[in-house]
């Protein structure tokens, strides 16, 4: 993904969250997005179709709470014209509704995803605690650490393109190599006036492939590098435990357990400023250094 | 899922891990299996599913690897009947090939699955280790804990009817609770004589729903319950890391990270016996009491 040194533009404001989710009903459970949100190369941002394939499918499911997707981006998209959601209604069992959704272009498909809805049941109740212990006041804005020749990519990312604030735990956060976990806060900008628990799952999504691609880089390289470095997300899973809201602080924990052959692992735990366990994450990446 | 009273009935054989993966072909990127791995309820074994969905199509795409793959289980299948395998050639891109695959029974959908596959590439490399410290010979086999009161499902599944050998650390394995990491050897019986690196994928995606389902319930309750717990895999993603050899002990590494809900998630790290990571595994279950 090269950059134009996008350092050099001035910053156009961010989508606000409220509209992101915004979709012209084309009938047959065909949905057309409104908004796109580019990367720094005019292809789309990942989290956004993720995000507005998961607004598409809840259309089709009003009752039912998504507890699962499963997603693989097959071909870039272009921020330059708009993405068409195509449902297929799986099944509507007992207790369970499964969408697929496929996310299209003038008709080349871009993304697909398979979704998982649930009535509420009673069961167990366990979550894995959080391993940080900083808070996200006693945090940093992330634009506070940010060196341009070092993080060629961070203005584009960090100064108001996404409505995405992003806080890190100290100021090494960037440059730190082979240190396993990873942590940082993400909110939302403008998601204040959302009540419908599922907007916030998919503004949720849409948050959930902002830094986790790179946390399996930075292990390595600087996890914002220049064009040296194709970065691409190949697939995505997200698993929604407890509601979640997307206006306040969420702690993103993420690992990278592997790196191999040129795609690395990530997984994150997302939790909420009580330390409730709201989501868990699981993605694969194209790391691959144009020199090997 | 029923027992009708397994530990009475004398032990069928186990199928060869050679003949499981075993197509007939009906043309169209049509498959048909010619064996079933039967539950002790007659429903069909969730891993038997993912493995033969993987061979179909592993089938379609010869000359690449498979590195992902993310399934949906949709109805419980029945092991009287055989199962049809479809398989959609989504892409093929220079890097990367896709492909879906549906798995029916009479024209009824049980599965549904997307996989990648990716040509040789250079990057980057790392590893999580594994936190265990023991090792097969070291471990005990499972058949020498059980009890067949507290683990009433535990001659069906440990005795022979699954072509699957499993040792574990220490002898509280079944009834230690609230414990977070459960490590476990487990190995394929018949697989010796198998050396395409495609089937042994196979036949670890057959053994990675066999004690997986059973992680986060083992926080509460015994993780190999009478019909007063209704277990059923929900979903299903795995990556290959590393080439494996499942005929030679594989540890695996399991946690929950969160149960609510009704359903429980788990995650799982594979290693072979030099410490290699070869595969990540998640899932998540329904655990659904039924006095509840």
């Amino acid at each position: 993904m090269p950059d134009t040194d996008p350092s050099a533009r001035p910053s156009p404001p961010a989508m606000a969250m409220t509209d992101m989710m915004a979709m012209e009903d084309l009938g047959g459970d065909r949905f057309r997005n409104l908004h796109n949100q580019p990367n720094s190369n005019r292809t789309l941002f990942g989290g956004q179709i993720v995000a507005q394939a998961l607004a598409a499918a809840d259309r089709t499911v009003p009752d039912r709470a998504a507890h699962s997707l499963h997603a693989y981006f097959i071909r870039a998209g272009s921020a330059d014209m708009p993405v068409e959601f195509a449902v297929e209604r799986t099944r509507d069992g007992g207790r369970f509704s499964t969408r697929r959704v496929v996310a299209r272009q003038k008709d080349i498909t871009l993304f697909s995803m398979e979704c998982s809805y649930r009535v509420p049941l009673r069961g167990f109740s366990h979550q894995k605690e959080p391993l940080g212990t900083t808070d996200p006041e006693g945090s940093i804005d992330i634009n506070e650490i940010v060196d341009p020749v070092a993080h060629p990519r961070a203005p584009y990312f960090f100064d108001g393109r996404f409505p995405i604030d992003i806080r890190v735990p100290d100021v090494d956060f960037l440059n730190r190599r082979g240190y396993f976990h990873r942590n940082f806060w993400l909110r939302a900008r403008g998601a204040e006036t959302l009540d419908d628990p599922a907007v916030h799952r998919q503004i949720l999504a849409f948050m959930s492939d902002f830094m986790l691609p790179a946390t399996g880089l930075a292990y390595h390289t600087s996890p914002l590098p220049g064009p040296e470095i194709f970065v691409a997300s190949l697939d995505h899973a997200m698993w929604f435990h407890r509601p979640v809201r997307c206006d306040d602080w969420l702690l993103f924990e993420t690992e990278s357990p592997n790196s191999e052959g040129g795609v690395s692992l990530a997984r994150g735990s997302v939790y909420d400023r009580n330390g409730l366990l709201v989501a868990s994450l699981a993605q694969e990446t194209l790391h691959l250094p144009r020199d090997l």
